[in-house]
């Protein structure tokens, strides 16, 4: 099979031209008489124009690239460079969509029936928090979070992306801080709480990190993907010592995808790219949280990621008031990812645990979010803080 | 010291709002009561927004915000994550300037001082040439083109970035044919061809590769930074056993830097990231040549690079004619790179190189490129194929 690529042109720029330049350009890049005993080598490497379309009513246009698959080496990185390497300084241009085959990369080892596993779960949208405020905590801080949250009954915590291995906080004194409670509810409630690590560091310092935290017992990660590049994603997602469920972190993506005419759709850069990088969750923003979000954007990662078992975590501004429509939306195979929205509940962070749950038996029995009818509790409060949608 | 990174915001964006957003979202990301206790260690990472200010001809605002460096690792990925990893998704905002201590990350191995002591040529500036076509030669085939333009006088040679470890012409199989004639033009004139490498593949075996490759004789390396990650440029430029030259490539630079309001500016990203990272000599566009850029963009980024003795590669479109131009801009220490300037010139690759080393001795008598003046030669027929300026 074949590497098939969608470029958006706006109005101005001869997409018939510029599918050329990209078939040819990105490919074989020139020719010349003095390899024409090599014509049948360089034809079987050259990119082909499938199709060249102009919607009548905005003036875009979208060109259609085939690239063959002997051009890259089945990871994203060298898929980048072919599918946008040079081309990407060459004008206004966006890749809006990148069709490979299902061999293409890797798929998760877990996935979402593997976390499901991990954790025993399966009937229910998962519920993960994230560790508060960013930067300034100990590891023992993080613990006494951790603690308040788990026995609340949440299912996932993750480091702040921006919380790196820092001297207030080193990850492995985190790690091993948290692992104290997670053990401690697992001994005393039966349940398993996933702890994804933060694991940061040049390459070759990342992997190593990595392969320690798990041998000291971490039970997932959190990769930073598009900071630290695809390429290390795959390296953590190839290595059999990392048997712990990986969750792909969007940070940078705005910078990528955010442009209308540049760069490429937060489809394609977390959806189909990370789904064929080998992650096993991947974080992107909801459209009704708190970043600008496309929802046609967010529902076109949703199918992909879940098209390669990836699961999918809407984040950014994630409350309790907004889980009827992430229930619609989803359905149970999501993860409801909340940072703010659990941590800083005017009860404390249990009570924004509770709440989450409050609203998921809520929406499974029908009932409404109105606040005149919300009962007094976690919810409730949530819903004054919040508002519910 | 700390960290400075101005952000660019277009009309129609409150500059003072996002610019709080950004110090206080960007680091210590939230506050709550609970931390009164900590308030102190929280203050310590917390950003400060130094200036805002609004050109009235444009309506741009320019945000300075200032961050501790405590917050990040000393390396470009926490420091991505750090200045725009959530809010790159939060609307329109650009990134043009980043200012970082000059102890932060790293210096190049080599740099411009070391690369001239390889190839022991101190009082001009460099010429390199890009192995074209990009696809389809066979290993043979690089070691033939070699031989043509390393005789012909030639500094440097680089694989075409889109060349990976393919079938068609293994990277090792390419070092390995192209090492024999590196070492007879050794032999037989006491000059020293580099050679770059591209290095491809997943971080962990991309950095076995590169190793593999600099015990196997190779004497420079070709990386596509942006495709793999700034993490593996850290990664390699911190290796001890890779002592020779690592050129960095700009692949992908466009899908972060060309769009007007999102992203960053091509003299962070090419410039000071690359430059704090490790590369020895980066290659970006050159205004003159067959990419759209910006003349302030390439003039910055190349003040920025040697002001860390990074070697400038203004790249794309480079051929003889651009000469006189390039060494006005430039002087002397610049590395003149030519893909198709070199390997289609009319008469062959030998006399594109001659063409180049022609240019130079007429630039350095201060004789005009006119058509009507220029001699009978390689550089006369690169003039009358592609133009001067």
């Amino acid at each position: 099979m074949t590497i098939e690529v969608d470029y958006r042109f706006p109005a101005g720029v001869d997409p018939h031209k510029q599918a050329k330049i990209i078939a040819i350009g990105q490919t074989v890049g020139t020719w010349d008489a003095r390899f024409a005993h090599r014509e049948a080598a360089l034809q079987s490497h050259l990119g082909e124009v499938i199709s060249v379309q102009t919607e009548a009513q905005t003036d875009y246009s979208i060109a259609t690239i085939r690239f063959p698959k002997t051009n890259v080496e089945n990871d994203i990185a060298s898929l980048l460079t072919m599918i946008f390497g040079k081309y990407s300084m060459a004008g206004a241009a966006k890749i809006v969509e990148v069709r490979l085959p299902q061999s293409y990369g890797r798929l998760p080892k877990l996935g979402i029936t593997g976390i499901r596993e991990r954790l025993g779960v399966f009937e229910r949208p998962l519920v993960m928090a994230i560790f508060k405020p960013a930067l300034g905590l100990s590891a023992g801080d993080h613990a006494a979070i951790l603690a308040e949250v788990a026995y609340a009954g949440l299912d996932i915590i993750k480091d702040d992306e921006i919380l790196g291995d820092l001297d207030i906080a080193p990850t492995l004194e985190r790690l091993q801080e948290c692992r104290k409670v997670i053990e401690e509810v697992k001994q005393k409630t039966g349940r398993t709480i996933l702890y994804a690590v933060n694991v940061t560091g040049r390459a070759d310092k990342l992997l190593e990190k990595a392969r320690l935290l798990v041998r000291q017992g971490a039970n997932a990660l959190l990769v930073n993907v598009l900071s630290y590049g695809f390429s290390v994603l795959e390296a953590l997602a190839a290595d059999p010592e990392i048997n712990v469920p990986i969750f792909a972190h969007p940070a940078l993506a705005g910078a990528l995808c955010a442009a209308p005419d540049y760069g490429m759709a937060y489809s394609v850069v977390l959806g189909t790219l990370m789904a064929h990088a080998g992650a096993d969750a991947v974080l992107y923003p909801a459209h009704y949280g708190s970043l600008p979000f496309d929802s046609v954007e967010e529902g076109k990662i949703r199918d992909i990621l879940r098209s390669r078992s990836v699961f999918p975590v809407p984040s950014a501004g994630i409350h309790p008031g907004i889980v009827p429509k992430a229930l619609a939306d989803y359905g149970q195979d999501v993860i409801l990812n909340a940072g703010t929205g659990i941590m800083d509940h005017p009860d404390g962070a249990a009570a924004g645990v509770q709440a989450f749950f409050e609203a998921l038996e809520r929406v499974g029995g029908g009932e409404s979010f109105a606040l005149d009818i919300l009962p007094l509790g976690p919810l409730r409060r949530a819903v004054e803080k919040w508002g519910s949608d």
